[in-house]
């Protein structure tokens, strides 16, 4: 299939300049002016619109099987949830259960993702630790193209890594090149406070959010960002939600670290009076952890994408009904954590972000596409629109209005996070691997056509780091 | 006995003034111009000279038995050398092994102490947990007196405190009303490193700074300041001794936290040099937790103790001789740590302090015994010269010189980390309960004169925590 | 008059103990449990009630000519509402005109004051430079007890200093051993503002917090701060109301300089909202500058004054009636600047501080007087209860409740900022130099017996100062 | 001519990959794998090399007249030894002088510029306010392609801009769509500390870096800073020095401002010691403001860089000979400022940065290049290695050594501060506007051929600046 869209504003993280863009099958062929068409070409007329790299959602669960019961969204509706929002790539997580073998779980994911229609990848989670852990990493890493794993330093006694995981995790990650990230909250105050509030009768989903308060992400993430320090190793830090978070963050890097923060668009423009809502079911829908925080957070999240402590957008897709969440109705703790997202991410960025002024059009590229690229080693082939490129693309209609709403979402999920909030500026066409998979409100997304990406270890930054600690190598005394 | 200290400036950590002091038996009397002299009083001439109450060390371990030895100074030497330098209460540590009662340890530390010649008290260790840990943390508040507890963040498969300890016993301490301390290092960093290093070679003590790097110890006073945060409970950071520890503290305060830092006079004017030197000896024998470090870092914790982010000035007397050390010949993290000063603590802040004008003589008082009186609820039986205090006194002679020297010093050590430091500022006479313990040089210490000081629960800012508290308690949804 | 005030707890900046306090004269004569009658005292029972020194407001203007008019309270208004809420010393400002000699307008102020009915004394304002300004405060401080100058960096074209006036001050000031203050708002950035907002047709006191955002208050506070740094000379912000602006302090006092801050009772607990009532009065009678600011900024001025990066508390009282504020109705600019505050500002603290458990009773004295009086050097004449200070005191009972009015108030203001506001804990009583002002609800204010307080220099912080100049001294190098 | 670079890495901002680079005329054609031979094309080999943008110095002053002297490059000195270095671009500075018209001195300095070998632009300094100044402003902009203007904010009584000029022509700036920058240190302290230091008898070039500590740089980044926050227009500060610097801007960043800092080779790798060298000529020849620093803050700038809190490298480049330099010779303030390295400084940052392990090439590219680029709105013209860029590109050979000298040096200075500087990693081959400038070591500058750059206003930051201002405009409140 050969595509010429025609008249559009290309914009890349770098610069935005007017181009058409050639695709021919799965690949992008040419950017320039003036292209000719060549024969067989289907042209689009992208007057007025931005021509935009297809996003890449860095942090998804599909079909997660979680406390009890299985996400909503398996990797076919999600994916094609993905691609009417102008999002043609996904990394989703592979969470082996403690004591089960990572690459059998790595296995069963690649089974469960084989319907997907949008491209995918996986991060690995680390939950546990032996020899076979050690040895399954580096299997991952040099045969299956994982170059990132995951670390939960909440969900005590289920999936939590103790200090004693982490330091061993991530100096394995670094030996084989492979970038640590973690969900950053102190599993042991979460437990403690959990408890306490059950004891003063807090019960509801208003108990959520007081048991995981912006303090115990914020020192998750400095220890984990510290025990990266100290080893050498980079570290990417999934949904930072606060500022105190935040902030551990920006002082790492401030001090010459490659620390990386992702940002869930719920958290920049959801906040928590959601948690005090009357009605337990949109209340319980609210339930994630990190949970929602207050306005003056969701300045500050800003903030920290619009200096560059915070590089990546993401949703943390993880869809849970309301027959599912019903599970935790007397008792917050039990509730299935997670909430949608795949699809509104790029129009609430556009919105909240470019039209608000907070954000270049570019630096929206880079936030909802180029940094998660460059970061898990997929670039160029993801990220940017240029020759050689995978031909994902979204182009953005910057008039067009819409009102996000479960009614017209694609997830199966019955709820929407961000019910009724009507965005300026969305996808009107995308384009994945070089076929037309969402066509003026048309979505076409078929099974099976997502393509699983592998990922090559030692991405730049570990060649810096490697030369550093080569440079700053300890010597012995002579006694 | 009676005496009348006559013609001084009395230093109180609020102001100082020219007065006479009147003590009688264990205790003063009078404070005031030109107080008539009892019959039978002796009186001492304090012209030219500064009559400060005496020091508090509230960091020293000993006779401690550790990494299989045991500390050079027994509570008799340790506490004559402190009366000598002008220290006449310390706060030493019950210190007991995992599975051990702590009723059964703190009572063979008491027996320990009993030969003490100056006052001293005992933070109490909490190295593992149970039901029993939990019942004798109250008996201990209730019943003796004890009113802080200590954990230690390093020295895992020994007495490292996880976080599901520390989170349990800093709630516990809450509901006590006693202060829990803290030894920051995250013991997991510093096991690999120690593993590391060897394995590249790195056996000599300039391996002990290099697997406690400060980061290693910021990501654990952050940690534990987090903890403390979300519990709402105060704590207090034993021997600060880098910029970065310093900066979680000062990030804390200026959040409002009731976070208290103490750091040792060996921390501010020795540096980490003294590992790289060619004699063993001497390099093993400045081997403490956590090392000395870069003279940057001395700058920064004196900022620290002129800003009010470091609250008191201790030592962690605990001396090994030279036959000690060696045990770690061939492996760094064999070597016994610990280093002396508690006879040297007060010369050498009066010194680098108040003489290069980094402090007030007031502050001095501040950081030498008032405010380890105050945070330990000795105040103001102990941290003040005013009537009704303890007769704990030091007349201070602000010109007199000393060279400080293994040769000279009072501990039984065969080591003084400050060897040759000429000091101007030296303690011409200290009164301890009333009693000449030290005159123009002569050191009259008695073994069993000190005694135990019990010190009470809920200091102030207990209670405010606890209105706090009330004030944001969380509330229940209706639905 | 000899008074005994029998059975309260006293309250200093260090501790609280159950006391009785006997004044003779105009001092306190002791301080002790069961103190013994003396013939002819009257015995005050203060059971139930905390015994506090005399609070000093470092901050008001009384019968201040400004933008056109006269502040409302003159000196005996002024002062007896201070007495009324437990207030026993002011200190006020002496601005002289630019081109008007310090010494005039230091007797002008000095004959003005003359009626007070508390003791007084005035920080002197450097609104201009050249020799005779250099001169004069020479002569103010050798001769009439100035301690501290005050510099306006806003107010352009009438008041402000520049950085040259700064730099020039600040020098002299260090020569002198005098406290240089600031009140910290960039005059330009104003300037500017105020033309945009006119121009925008933002006529209404709205305009007011819109011309002087919290950036621009930092951005002062933060450059004299830098100055004084670079002079080595301490230095007083005065009115701190955001965070940017403490922040600013922060970091100084982290890096161990000697700033001290200012907070405004009002600040505390009003908030910006004032400005956009719909009623012309109110909100101009809320117009002072800084201007009320966000509840995020309250929490973070408690968070200073928590963590010690502010240090006193004070009103700026100065008071306008709506006549005098109506001369702005149709420029904002006109408004005359002005808040009242001085009787109330005890009360606000204690119930906002002490009942909220954001401070202890110790430190509720030291940011209401200590600090101040040690910040002044009027230390320990004021600030302490204790033998040989004023006999400034005021028995405070926490239990009473009031609600803060226009109708109920001592000022001769028409406006009550705190207007509806219920405090728990009240002056139940006042003594002034001995003599009872306040007691049980009746005020016994006379005009003239207020006493002017001369403050020496060189407080204790600038003999530290000295010492670290001098070790640092820069040397020539030999070519 | 026709060149095609074969066999290279090419290293652009965002990736590295192997590819051959073919330029037509002054332009590159096409960027790929295997590209095919055009007739007449002249074929290098870059095999083992790294093929990349040619560098951007943004901050040159040749043949500058400054304190009495002129310059010793010119316009064709300078650029050449630029173009040997690898530099391609030059953006200079045009500086009137007060009360001279912009446009005169515009002219002026194109004239000399007339003779650069390479391109070459110019950011035009704000010494004066009236309305000519306003409107030259405007002119420039609109007509000769000045997009960004400089403010001097040290040089009392000389070129310092203050307050109100700062905030006057920021406030022109935003209207014009074009940068402010600023030469960040407080005039009127450095006025003092001159005057001090020389009444001391500290008259050698000892006294140049005592009297411009770094509190007086940050002061002033902090105070332009927070204007062009409250203004809301973006911010350049060249030639940051210093961590206190350093640490405004990364405080403004992380509240998300859209501030920018540069830093120079010099300031990254040249310390302070060399004022205190007892050859007045070596240590005179170190001479520039601000000063070299202490080996400290070179690190804090590394960690600037790469934090991406600074964005580009420049050197200030501004020679003065040893006779110019002598003119301070017993007064250092008379001392000419300035300090060369145009040719130096991408070997220098090569060897420094990415042999330390401290930047990935693509981040030496960013940071000599493409940031500088963007910034000034130069980019995809410039900064970039992809077809319809400028043939500016440099074949850096990585293995190859070099030891910087005066001796080998282009500039006409006769000396270098990086005298005896060991570096590996130097250019092969320098190609500007497709001419080959510098081919094996051989010079083929010739004068004449630089072309002036034309930069437009209203980079894309301005839009989203303009949105977020909209957002944000405030309102009137009807009364």
């Amino acid at each position: 299939m050969t595509v010429l869209i025609r008249g559009g504003t290309v914009v890349n993280a770098d610069a935005e300049h007017r181009a058409d863009v050639l695709c021919q099958g799965d690949k992008i062929l040419q950017v320039g002016t003036d292209l000719q068409v060549p024969a067989g070409a289907e042209v689009v007329d992208a007057g007025g619109a931005y021509v935009m790299p297809g996003g890449i959602d860095p942090h998804t669960h599909m079909q997660l099987p979680f406390m009890g019961t299985v996400a909503a969204d398996d990797f076919f509706s999600g994916t094609a949830a993905g691609l009417a929002g102008g999002t043609t790539s996904i990394i989703d997580f592979v969470i082996p259960d403690p004591q089960q073998s990572l690459m059998d779980a790595f296995r069963m994911w690649r089974g469960w993702a084989e319907k997907s229609a949008g491209d995918y990848s996986f991060h690995v989670a680390v939950t546990w630790w032996n020899d076979s852990v050690h040895k399954d990493m580096g299997t991952l890493v040099h045969e299956h193209g994982v170059n990132s794993f995951k670390h939960f330093m909440a969900y005590k006694n289920a999936i939590m890594a103790d200090d004693e995981i982490l330091v061993k995790s991530f100096q394995r990650s670094l030996e084989l090149g492979a970038m640590p990230t973690v969900h950053a909250e102190n599993g042991e105050l979460v437990a403690m406070l959990q408890q306490q509030l059950l004891a003063q009768g807090i019960r509801g989903p208003e108990g959520h959010p007081l048991s995981r308060p912006p303090m115990v992400e914020a020192e998750a993430a400095n220890r984990a960002i510290a025990i990266a320090d100290v080893l050498g190793v980079p570290i990417y830090v999934v949904h930072v939600s606060c500022g105190e978070a935040l902030d551990a963050i920006t002082r790492a890097r401030a001090r010459g670290q490659r620390v990386y923060g992702e940002v869930l668009a719920g958290h920049l423009v959801v906040d928590e009076s959601a948690y005090r809502d009357p009605d337990f079911a949109r209340a319980a829908a609210h339930v994630m952890s990190p949970p929602f925080r207050s306005r003056e957070n969701q300045a500050m999240l800003w903030r920290g994408l619009q200096g560059g402590n915070l590089h990546t957008t993401a949703t943390d897709h993880c869809t849970f009904c309301a027959e599912q969440k019903a599970a935790g109705r007397d008792d917050f703790t039990k509730i299935p954590n997670g909430c949608g997202g795949v699809e509104e991410r790029m129009a609430v960025l556009w919105d909240a972000g470019v039209n608000a002024g907070r954000l270049t059009p570019s630096e929206f590229v880079r936030v909802t596409s180029t940094n998660a690229a460059q970061l898990f080693n997929l670039y160029p082939r993801k990220g940017v629109i240029q020759p050689g490129a995978d031909a994902d693309i979204v182009v953005w209609d910057p008039k067009a209005t819409k009102t996000l709403s479960v009614k017209t979402q694609h997830s199966k999920s019955d709820f929407n996070i961000f019910e009724g909030r009507q965005v300026t500026g969305v996808p009107r066409h995308t384009v994945s691997a070089g076929r037309w998979v969402w066509r003026n409100g048309d979505l076409r997304a078929e099974p099976g056509t997502g393509r699983y990406l592998k990922r090559p270890p030692f991405a730049p930054m570990f060649t810096a780091l490697e030369r550093f600690k080569q440079q700053h190598a300890p010597t012995a005394v002579a006694r």
